[in-house]
This record gives C-alpha cells, sequence and structure tokens, in this order.
C-alpha cells in the first residue's frame, strides 16, 4: 500500500502534480477532486475559441479526464468540491451531489487556482457581463459573438443616441439561449491587460464594435509606456475605441448591461467583459490555517511547502520567488502551474524538487502585433528592489534591411546602473517578438550584465534578423548610456 | 594630429572597426583600404536576391560607400589593395591601378575576411562553375537563373540521355553575356552546407532541376543527424535531386561544364555552384610574420591582437575563442565579424575591448524550413573538449495543441552526463524555429545545466508555444535520461 497524495483542484498544477507523482511512483495512490466538470484546460485558449480559430471547446482540454483514470491510474472526481482540510487529523471533507465525507491524506497538495474579480462597482452582477475565468463563460460569449456575426451586423459605425435599445429579456432565461435572442453588435471590455485585448481582438475579429476601458493611462500595466502606446496605435488604427485613463464608475441596465459608465459620460452596450484581474483562491487554505503571503496568495517556500505539514500549494492560488527581486510575487501563469505541479509531484514521489522561480515572462497576441515582456520592466518596482534602474527604448527592423517580411520592432530594456545588471524588458512587433522575449529571459536567469548581453552569440539569418538581433542592440545602447 | 587606423579589408568587420574609431574617438584617421568595388556588403543576403525576393544587388550593401567617407569621415579607398606590411617600420604597401605606396600605420587591423575553396577535383575552373563569394558571382547566377524563368523551361522532368546538349560558346565571352545565351535548365550543387542549400531553395525558386551532391552521408555537418533527415525529406519532396554519401570526383566539360561526375555516375547539369567550404584569407598577414593558429586562421588575443604589435585581426580571417571548449576556433559568420570589429575599433580609440568568444550559433532558411544550431552537437567534438555527452532528439508542435498554425519541430540537444552542463543544441521546423536558438545559446554563454534550463521561465501563449516550449521539453526529457 502507498500513501494518499491529495489534490484539491484538478487544473493545470493539480494535473500535472497527480501525473507526475504516478508516473514517478505508481504505488502512491492520487486522488483530485475537482468541483467543476473540466479539467486541464487552457484557459489561454479561450480567447481563441471565442475568435474562432479555435473550432471546439474540447479542443482546449489538452488531456481527456478518461486518460487520467484510465491510463494514468488517477483517481479523479469531478464534481466533488473540498470544503475543509483538517491539518491535524491529515483529512480533507469532500462534498458531491449525494452528500459529504472525509478523505485521509499523507500528502496534499492545494491547486485551486484564481478566480476573476470584478471592479467594485455597481452592476457587475447584471446579465451579459462576463469575465473569462470557465469554459462556459468562453462558449456563452461565442455563441453571443457568433449570433452577432451571422445577422450580418454593421458593426464598428459610429455610437449615436438614436441606437436602437437592446430587446428586453427575460433574466430567467439560460445565459447563452438569452445571447442566442439578443444579437449584441458592441461590447464593452473593462481593463486592458492581456484577457480584455485578446479578448478585444476576438469579438472585434468577429464582427463587435469594441469599447475598451483602462483606468489608467495606458494598456498593458507591466509593459514601458512606448511599448502599449505601439499596440494602443494599432487598436485604434483598426478602430477598436480606446477609452484610456478612464475609470468605469458602475455597468448601467435592467436585467442586462446596456451602458457602460464613465466619468466621461455613458456609452451604450449590449455585453461587458471585465478583465479586471485575478485573485487567488485561498479561502479553503486560510480557514486551514495555511499561511498566506504579503500578495495574498498561499505563501510557499522553494519545495513548494506551506507552513502545514505535508501541504503544499502550487498553481494559480500560491506565490512564487521572483528571481530578480529576491522575493516572493504572484504571478499566476500556466508554465509556472505546470512547473511547479509536476515538481509536487516529484517530491511526493521521493524525490525532493524545487518548483523553481520566475522572472515574470509573459507574451500575447493582440491583433497583428505580439507583445512580450519579461523582469522588472517599472522603474519603481526596480527602486523598491534596491536597484538604479535606468531604460532605454529603441525601435528597429526584425530582419535584415532588405528583406521584405522586415517589421519595426520596439524594445525597451532597463539595467541597474551601479552594475549594469540586466533587470527587464517589454516588446512589440508584428514579426518575430514572441519568442525573442526568451532570451532577455534566460539571461535574466543567468543574472547577466548589459556587457554579457551584448556579447551573446545569437542567431543571424537575413529573414529572420538583422546582423545584430534587436535584443542585442537594444543591450548596445543601453550600455552606452550607462554611466562611467 | 591624432594616430593613424589602418584597416584591410572594408567589409562587416573592417568597417564596423573603423566606424567606431572615429565615432569614439574623431581625432584619429582612418584609413580603409579595399581591393574590390563593394564594401560593407551582406554576403548572406546573396542567396535571397539570387532567388529573387531581393530586388536589387545595391540592396544588400548595408552602408553607401559615400556614407563612410562624407559623414563618418573614413578615408575609404575601393581598388586599393594591401600587398605587403612591414611590422618593424609600421607601413603598408597599397597597390592601385596607378601604382604602389607605402602607407605609414600606428595601429593595423587585418581583415581580410575568406574565399570560398573549390574541392580539389578538376573542372573547377570550367565555365559556368560558380562559388558564392562575390556580388558579381551572386549577379552571374541570377542572371542565369533569371534566363531559365523567362523561357519557360520545364524544370525537374527527368533527365534522360536524350536530353539536348548545352549550345557550344565562346570562352572569351563575359561569364554574364554567355549565361544570358545559354539559358540553364539544371544546376549541380556541390556541398550541402547552409550555401548549398540556402541556393538549392533560391534555383529551385527559379524554376531550375537542382542536382544537390554531399560527401558524407547527410547535409549540414554539425547538426544532428535526425535534424538533418528532415531538411532532407523536405528537399526531396519538393523534388530537389540529393545525392547523399556521393564525393563529386570531377567537374566535365569543355569550355563550360556540362556533367557533375560521380562513383555513381555523371549527372549533366548547364552550370555547376560550389559551396565546399571557405578559406581565411591569411597570405598577407603570414607573410608580415602574423602567427596563424591550429585552424589555419589568424591566431588573437581576447582583445584581438595578432602577435605583432599594434596589428589587430578580426572577422573572417582570424579565429575566435569557443566558449564550451574553451579552446580557439573558426567560425566565420557575419555577427563576429561586426561585434570585433567593432571592439577593435574601440580599442583603438582608447577603450581596450575584448570582442568576446562564441557558441557558433547559426540559423538557415531552407525552403520552409528553418534550421539552427548552437554550442557542441557533435559528440565526437565534445569527447575532444573533455565532456561525456548525452544527448536525446525530440519532436513536438511549435504552438498550443490546439492552434491552426502548430507544425513540428525536431529538436536534438546535448548535455554533459557527469556535470548536467548544456553543450549544445540543432533544430528544425516550419514554425519559428530560428529565434528559439537564441535561448539555448545563451544559456550555453551562462554554462546552464539542464535543471536551469527546464526551469526557465520563457513565454507562453497559445499562437506562439506549447505551455511548455519545445526547448524546456528537449531539456527536461535529455535530463531524465542523465545517469543518476
Amino acid at each position: 500500500m502507498g500513501e494518499t497524495f491529495v489534490v484539491v483542484g484538478g487544473d493545470a498544477a493539480g494535473m500535472s502534480a497527480a501525473s507526475k507523482a504516478k508516473r514517478d511512483a505508481p504505488e502512491v495512490d492520487a486522488v483530485v477532486f475537482e468541483k467543476g466538470d473540466w479539467v486541464s484546460y487552457s484557459a489561454c485558449g479561450m480567447p481563441y475559441y471565442i475568435e474562432g480559430s479555435v473550432e471546439s471547446l474540447s479542443d482546449l482540454v489538452a488531456v481527456d479526464p478518461r486518460e487520467f483514470v484510465e491510463e494514468r491510474d488517477i483517481d479523479l472526481r469531478l464534481r466533488h468540491e473540498v470544503t475543509g482540510i483538517d491539518p491535524e487529523r491529515e483529512t480533507v471533507t469532500v462534498r458531491n451531489e449525494r452528500g459529504s465525507f472525509d478523505q485521509p491524506y499523507d500528502s496534499l497538495l492545494i491547486a485551486t487556482g484564481a478566480r476573476a474579480t470584478a471592479p467594485p462597482v455597481a452592476g457587475t452582477d447584471l446579465g451579459c457581463v462576463f469575465t473569462l475565468r470557465s469554459l462556459d463563460e468562453a462558449r456563452a460569449i461565442r455563441e453571443a459573438a457568433e449570433r452577432s456575426e451571422a445577422n450580418g451586423d454593421a458593426p464598428r459605425e459610429p455610437v449615436g443616441p438614436d441606437r436602437k435599445p437592446p430587446e428586453e429579456a427575460d433574466p430567467d432565461e439560460d445565459v447563452s439561449a438569452f445571447l442566442r435572442a439578443r444579437d449584441p453588435a458592441v461590447v464593452g471590455i473593462v481593463g486592458g491587460g492581456y484577457v480584455g485585448l485578446e479578448l478585444a481582438d476576438a469579438l472585434y475579429e468577429r464582427g463587435l464594435e469594441v469599447h475598451l476601458f483602462q483606468r489608467s493611462p495606458h494598456v498593458l500595466g507591466p509593459y514601458a509606456d512606448a511599448v502599449a502606446e505601439v499596440v494602443e496605435n494599432h487598436l485604434r488604427d483598426r478602430g477598436v475605441r480606446l477609452h484610456l485613463g478612464t475609470p468605469v464608475t458602475g455597468l448601467a441596465g435592467d436585467a442586462d448591461v446596456s451602458a457602460v459608465e464613465t466619468p466621461d459620460g455613458s456609452v451604450p452596450v449590449d455585453m461587458a467583459i471585465l478583465g479586471t484581474g485575478v485573485a487567488p483562491n485561498v479561502e479553503l487554505a486560510a480557514e486551514a490555517g495555511v499561511r498566506l503571503g504579503g500578495t495574498g496568495a498561499i505563501a510557499t517556500d522553494p519545495y513548494n511547502r506551506t507552513n502545514l505539514d505535508d501541504v503544499y500549494a502550487a498553481g494559480d492560488c500560491a506565490e512564487v520567488q521572483h528571481l530578480i527581486t529576491d522575493a516572493p510575487t504572484y504571478v499566476p501563469l500556466a508554465l509556472t502551474a505546470n512547473r511547479h505541479g509536476r515538481a509536487v509531484g516529484r517530491t511526493v514521489a521521493g524525490r525532493p524538487t524545487k518548483g523553481g522561480g520566475v522572472v515574470g515572462t509573459a507574451v500575447a497576441k493582440v491583433m497583428e502585433l505580439e507583445v512580450a515582456r519579461t523582469g522588472l520592466t517599472d522603474p519603481d518596482e526596480a527602486r523598491d528592489a534596491g536597484f538604479e534602474p535606468v531604460e532605454r527604448t529603441i525601435t528597429t527592423g526584425s530582419r535584415a534591411s532588405y528583406d521584405p517580411g522586415r517589421a519595426p520592432i520596439t524594445i525597451h530594456v532597463a539595467a541597474d546602473a551601479p552594475t549594469g545588471r540586466l533587470l527587464g524588458a517589454s516588446m512589440v512587433g508584428a514579426d518575430r517578438v514572441a519568442k525573442r522575449i526568451d532570451t532577455v529571459a534566460t539571461a535574466l536567469h543567468a543574472g547577466m550584465t548589459l556587457d554579457e548581453v551584448e556579447r551573446l552569440d545569437l542567431s543571424y539569418a537575413p529573414p529572420f534578423s538583422p546582423v545584430w538581433d534587436p535584443v542585442l542592440t537594444a543591450a548596445k545602447v543601453l550600455n552606452g548610456a550607462l554611466p562611467e
């Protein structure tokens, strides 16, 4: 008889942990409780499903639940919610549709993920207001958008006062059915982060008129302003209505949302999407006495251990070490969840394994543009971590000057003045930006100085790069700006 | 009066050095002697000019010669050949069309580049046999190919014995004019390295029937066999005739080449291109007593100094330090030439600067494929450098499983078994391979182990990558194969 490894939450971190534990130590009993119907799905793929480039929701499920059960021998229980943890007795209390029971554990992984948060304004509970945190919501949004497309709306025309108000609808009706009946033409997106921008892209492609509301002066908070401005100009050129520096003060409507309210006035919409951030699901952990960190997420050590014996946390509910600031941070992203889940599975199987820190690398597609970032790009954040940041922004070409596919690429880099240590970068462009950020991320992991980055032996061929890759040029320019 | 900085050779290393010296120390007199008509041109762009995606030869010239003279205040002398160096008197002897003169120097940079070498077989001096080492040759090849296209040949049909022999031609005629008259339909390319493959691609696109001859069993010598095989299969699928493991024993013909001869028989061709390698131009240096290294190129220290006082060498004529083997190597590539030239310019201007070593990163486009390499990928080479190489090859997808643009990517990685240190990688695929190699190159610069590479916080979004980037997956698989 092996020990029992109980996992709370069946997404990236949880399923990676259970799979790795069973693979490395088949004698372990791995039991996963997932309160919903879906496991191991790609939240990051939902905008592409809504846009239509991904055909079916089930395409977003990385691994079929049956494979976990039949091939990986994991005891996966869908629609089972863990409602309590007793760290003394080492049991969890589980509720399903037939009632409640206790499940003992030898090791426990809390992988409860995160949820979308609504801004603290009135009206976020109206109908036709969505976040993008579940596949069911993705389905509803796509159905709404498809309806619009099928009806051949003429979107992106001026929104005038005489625009026909949406029809009244029965609030008891199911959301999807309602949306099919409603035929939205205008969407208001609240928040200009990744989710907001990816949905702006997806719904624009679906033919809707898109209004994007951003409280601060620029979209993409953790990017340099010069990089964000490239994205903003591109969105405007394509016809997306940007409302920058514009806090949303409320959503108006009777049963369903009919307008987004701001200090500058009210913008009529047929649907609204909240992309204002996520919060870790920590309530279950906190009630059991698991310590939270300063970010509000679960505090862990490098082995993903919480303060409670035999209790681990990983994924979007947990903090992670930032390799530049050397402090805990909250960066809920898919790769970290997978990597940390896998490390916990290995640890439980008998080989204690560190999940590893992060440098905060991220990338997104926004229409034709690729935007990417890594490290510390905000000077205030860098100063808080004890650095003296200097920064530069360059715009150069993605390929040799004579290559017909060459496109501009804008790169912002930051470094610590006294040491020359690279601190971070953000970049944007239409040609091969996405994977260029990985070079910078790797240099950050290695703690490289600009001198070292400038001398990297990177690849060159005319269709892929100028002789000096833009990353090298950016490092060279910033290095030249360092005080002697 | 500043000191006099004399540069021999007006391509990447030479012009970078002169430009940087003048920029950092305008009082320096920078004199560049270039024996030909062209400076600062992109040899790497010539295949794209021949293919036609680059319109004009002058597009390949990075900087107009007048800019060097008028804006950068460089004393640039075209059609001036340096025929001797007197290190005692610190002068060079220069020949131009009017005669010879001596030019004193305080610092001298030898940047004489490399030349294409012909294989030691008969017939390489026949007409219609080209290398690709000058813009004039690129022009001749393109003119030949365009002629073929314009005449609407039906290329890529079986080459039978009754194929009409090419017309006789006057060997005194100019090559380009001759080619226009000749109308080639079949080209034999000798050598399956970058130049050979890029020209195979370019001439295939131009409508010629392409035969590629490679002495060893696989194209792309410094790549893993599994990676080379992907390229070979792709070329075959597109209709290129591969003759692998087939040494060329001679070129046959009267005035012009008419067949490539091999132990397996003779293949009729209308033109032949030699892509069998390059050799450093070291004769001038060697005669003056400059020490050559074991590779045959000029030996230098980390500051690009030769054994002679005040004499530097950089670019395709010089050795460079390999950062994995810690030994001098000969990797004549554009970025190194630019970087080392720039470092010499800075040194001459008063700030001694190291050019920096290389890890041997390279990339090329071969039809739809991108192929890239870095580090030590050949187990023998790794063993010679004192490592115990282990290696693995994986094939995975370039994007999320549900992304319609996903394409296979094959990655070979090698590491040192006792230490887990990453040694090198080669990769191939049709989607975003090129810049992925830079992540590996950066990890090599940092001396990372597989444990460290596996934990890199790389970027992820469905259109650009699976959650685990293929580089991470390859490192993970190889790490799992290391002895415990």
